[in-house]
């Protein structure tokens, strides 16, 4: 029976059925931690074997250069040749970096301030700077352009990407508008993956302002969760075709492909944002992790044989989603308590309670030992306005405490939600 | 014979024969490069073995968390532990970074310029900002500066350190100035290691900014060519002893220990800074590569095992050094044509030319096929309004390479010696 539909009587015997299996679960000291996407032990050892893929004897880059000395600023040929086919651009059109695409992503922003984008007036110097951030969406972009001070404006997302009437309308009139946030495939948290047709219409944007700049985190471009994924438009080639190369910034990482703790950055973009980019870049670095790419690019030889990996990250995670999916499905759709996703690739579950409700349910969470993400953090500032979205992270716990850990979820959302309606009769 | 005491006829005749040997030495094609201090194959080698210290069983760190994955921003406690004892500060002073104390030194000054120093004004706010430049100094220092704009202002290098006196006095009277570069053990590119004196005057420096520090770039520390060396004093213990514990950032890392392109990079500061700084650097990354300070803990397992490895480094470049300063005795001195530094320690020896012969040298170097640091790269915006310090760096040739570079270096300075005696003389 949907929840909505009880009268008090019935919602009160609810809660009080509900609050005492919470106490019982509460009683059992549980600690697990689903706050963030980090993959598990299964997946950490799917890479171990290339810390052998060296040969003692050779650590030459194919131009000649040793990689253990300094040098090499943008990456070894090799490695730009691997992941420039993993996000799509030509292997001038990329620049490697550390172990951090986040790192990339601050650092490019930083450089807008302090340089500027492409002899254009550096951020510093303008009153105000603005980005657009689809959400939900990730809690560590939102962080970045908070620590810059730019003003964040929400763009709700849809079935098929950000909404584009609303970006394209923004960005052709607002000057100030310098950026918008993207994961395009398979969104975090959403799951969603962008239409070709929006896609396209973020190749074809307008901007006022000439050093808008789209930051497409192409975080899970491999990242896929069935056998026979769909992958999204290359926007560098249809931003080319529209005569608008210039228009966005790629970002990638292997930190859910090898190791999160040391994986290797990535960053793709036109030549002349490339060439412009490692101007500036040469005065904070003198190389990244040279290493570290070889070590990459030994392991994997090939793009191709790098997908084949990911289906070994599929093997070990797709159960956990279909875990959660399955679970909601049972005993949440009856209620009519909350809406989810079912991604086809990422990383996270998307779960929207009745508004209201979200502080709560992770708090009731968080009291009975599960630590979910901050109700809020897919937010600018931190503010679900409706207070409604939790990101679920399923990949690190085991089945068997993932299992738990959403047993003890479901029954706070179904506590969360009862004691809001009985609020609501008030 | 002194060159400035032969007379018209001397001069000509001793430009005639060194142009013969210049151009002699020009047809033999010559390729080589000293313009950076980067460490030979032979050097490399002596961590390679650090490749195999991982047990593969066995990633977890001392606090339980498995290196692999995300998190712990600051470190490994087994890293913390190491690298605080490499420079000098308890372990909770500390925050491991990447692969690059540069990048370690650009972030930090990028962070007082966005959020400030412990609280006061950030630097971006200011109409001026200011930095003291010991010179002859880093040249990829002074990038860094002048990348944010800074004004930079020399201070003359002494025997002991830089001058001192113009220092206190500069710092306690202008509140612009907010921050000095020092190498303070075998200074880049002098070799010259800071007194006791100095350091002491350093920690009880009473700056006017109360955001001033000292950017403390120990990039020497224990990079020693001698068999009993001098350390010089703990900055931060003298700071703590004259209440001044918030004043320096100290930078270090093994970039000339283990790999140059792979080593770890590592600040300590007081808590206090460290807390603060923490708190920012957690914006820009999740965490750097804690797999790395891991192979690097298992290689050296302690400080003292650390000390032992740069023996073997000392036994490989020593004679390199020794080479340079015994050519530069037998065939400068005599002549009086130049002074340069022996250092005890580092990556350098500092050659001081006649007046206004510096770039002369490095392009006839050049063209025969030698290629040495910029002149003028040793000060502030490229300007050595001398025009006589040249960088050596002699660790990168072999033995055989670096007596030929060095013949060519010797010519070409008697070359351009001579030019400009005879110059004046019009």
């Amino acid at each position: 029976m949907n929840l909505s539909e009880m009268n008090k009587e019935q919602l009160l015997k609810f809660k009080d059925d509900t609050q005492q299996l919470y106490n019982d679960f509460r009683s059992k000291g549980l600690c697990l931690n689903m706050a963030r996407g980090n993959p598990c032990k299964e997946q950490l050892e799917l890479s171990v074997n290339m810390l052998h893929s060296f040969d003692d004897n050779d650590f030459i880059s194919t131009n000649g250069i040793d990689v253990r000395n300094y040098g090499l600023l943008d990456g070894i040929p090799e490695a730009k040749k691997l992941f420039s086919d993993m996000i799509g651009v030509d292997d001038d059109e990329v620049i490697i970096f550390g172990n951090s695409s986040l790192n990339a992503m601050f650092w490019t922003v930083q450089t807008a301030f302090n340089k500027g984008v492409l002899g254009n007036t550096p951020w510093s110097k303008l009153d105000k700077v603005k980005f657009l951030c689809p959400v939900p969406g990730y809690d560590r972009h939102f962080k970045v352009t908070e620590f810059f001070g730019i003003e964040m404006i929400n763009v709700p997302m849809t079935l098929t990407g950000p909404d584009m009437d609303m970006i394209e309308k923004l960005v052709s009139e607002d000057e100030e508008i310098k950026g918008i946030w993207c994961v395009p495939q398979y969104s975090n948290p959403d799951g969603i993956s962008y239409s070709d047709d929006t896609v396209r219409r973020f190749a074809n944007l307008k901007p006022k302002a000439k050093d808008f700049r789209i930051f497409w985190d192409n975080a899970y471009c491999i990242h896929h969760l069935t056998e026979n994924p769909n992958y999204i438009l290359n926007i560098l080639d249809e931003a080319k075709k529209a005569g608008n190369e210039n228009l966005v910034y790629i970002f990638g990482s292997t930190s859910k492909i090898t190791f999160p703790g040391a994986g290797v950055a990535v960053m793709g973009a036109s030549r002349e944002n490339v060439e412009n980019l490692k101007k500036h870049l040469g005065i904070s670095i003198i190389s990244y992790d040279k290493m570290n790419q070889l070590r990459h690019v030994k392991f994997f030889g090939t793009f191709e044989n790098m997908i084949e990996h990911m289906k070994k990250h599929m093997a070990i995670i797709a159960p956990k989603f279909k875990l959660v999916c399955d679970m909601l499905r049972k005993e949440i759709a009856p209620l009519g308590i909350g809406e989810w996703t079912e991604p086809e690739g990422g990383y996270f579950i998307s779960f929207n309670a009745i508004n209201g409700c979200a502080k709560r349910i992770v708090k009731l969470c968080s009291e009975a030992g599960v630590t979910l993400t901050g109700a809020g953090a897919t937010f600018p500032y931190g503010i679900d306005k409706d207070d409604r979205n939790i990101r679920i992270a399923p990949t690190y716990p085991s089945m068997e405490d993932l299992e738990k850990a959403m047993e003890l979820f479901i029954i706070s959302v179904k506590l969360a939600s009862v004691e809001k309606l009985l609020d609501d009769m008030k």
